[in-house]
């Protein structure tokens, strides 16, 4: 099943997608809903972020690979996570499919994509087992957790290296059928492939945070976890386009601009 | 003008407080709000965290002997920070006035609160200049970053070490009537006075924080920045009191347990 979030009449609902059909609902995922008896067309609605998350988690180094990759970046030495400890992001950077990633002007070329899968919760749970972990999750969605190397490598914290407005796509939709060992990240950069890897070959997996993080912390509805990306990433310029797929999920797409920047697109 | 949030037949509601009448409104002090006619003894209600931010920023490292103390606390060289690059905490871990912070069983004998001034944001905002960016405040409450320092020290992040459930006291409510350069904090353990600190004589105040930050992000109605603390910190321990008092806003009064001790409490 498909959760969607558009705006409708000027306010945010909830709704199924069901191949080019949406269906708008009464409700939402995290609690009761029912169906409307509307039919929209795909194309004819405005996606939203699928979820704003009260507390919006996310691993960061999680691919052996990627550990590699950045931390010749930011010319520290590779320390590979040796514990499921969970970082964190910030709301005001989410932008939905579709809306433009803006690069501001004194940043440097270093911007770079990362595609990673994004676990919705579903509902309040706390010290989690390896047997219910699952359970507690609605679905996945696709995050793009757009990074400024230079910055990421000068500052304390990650306030404006990850959390510039405009740095984290989320979305297309949250999909809540879903066999983490069968999925495949594919990102492309206007079009051409990039790097493409298998989802769920983590160090710590999806089961891995949420036991260790609900030993000590309650998950609530619609919190989310972006579970980090593979490999090398690449720069994006004004007038790009990335695009993350993760087959059976969908594909999170996005345009990219450099704020201040006047040469005409195409 | 002193705003709470309180829980009314079952629900939040926000609540002007007046002396000892406590007034519910309709609305919020976010938007648009009117009185009721219902007029509530102080002690009578439930007072809840005043807001659930949408983005929860903490200062951090922001008073000079502060920084001195915990780099010996957790065994590395003092690095008073250059820049006003704001951190995060997590929204799980927030408790109101009066609740009750829970040591986990298994925490070292290092924990500590930490009495910290926090801005509320009003209203929706970016690119704040110095001469404007207090108009974006709504007001000021008092918050408890509960700390545990082991954790502290071992962990790539701080997502148990300050965000375990509990660990996050805010309020008692939202003052907003404020002079930032009036206040003094005043830390008392079990009634014994711990610490009291000029409230504003921080590395980087309010108006450097909110400037720096939006340059990059926007903030929105409800957002907290939790400004940091000064000096040495004390450890609490199961049957403890804690009161975090700022002239002018309030005390911020929490019981401490640690789970699983069946000493009798008193």
């Amino acid at each position: 099943m498909r959760w969607a979030r558009i705006e409708r009449n000027g306010s945010p609902s909830y709704a199924v997608v069901e191949g080019d059909t949406v269906i708008p609902v009464r409700g939402s995922p995290f609690d009761a809903w029912e169906r409307t008896p509307e039919r929209l067309k795909r194309d004819a609605v405005k996606l939203l972020v699928p979820v704003i998350p009260p507390t919006f988690y996310a691993a960061g180094m999680n691919y052996p690979e990627h550990v590699r990759e950045v931390a010749e970046k930011v010319g520290q030495a590779p320390n590979l996570p040796t514990r499921a400890e969970i970082g964190y992001r910030a709301n005001n950077a989410l932008i939905a499919h579709n809306e433009t990633i803006v690069i501001p002007a004194d940043a440097t070329e270093q911007v770079q994509y990362e595609g990673e899968l994004v676990v919705v919760i579903g509902r309040k749970c706390k010290n989690l087992t390896r047997e219910n972990a699952l359970s507690a999750v609605l679905g996945y969605t696709i995050g793009n957790d757009v990074s400024e190397r230079t910055w990421q490598k000068q500052d304390r914290t990650m306030w404006r290296s990850k959390n510039t407005d405009t740095f984290k796509p989320m979305g297309p939709w949250i999909e809540t059928n879903v066999k983490l060992d069968d999925l495949v990240t594919r990102i492309r950069l206007n079009g051409e492939p990039m790097i493409a890897f298998a989802t769920n070959h983590m160090i710590f997996g999806v089961v891995d945070y949420l036991v260790a993080m609900t030993t000590r912390l309650t998950l609530h509805p619609g919190d989310v976890i972006w579970m980090g990306t593979e490999g090398a990433t690449a720069n994006i310029r004004h007038g790009d386009r990335v695009d993350i797929e993760i087959t059976g999920i969908g594909t999170l797409s996005n345009p990219v601009v450099r704020e201040g920047f006047d040469r005409p697109l195409g």
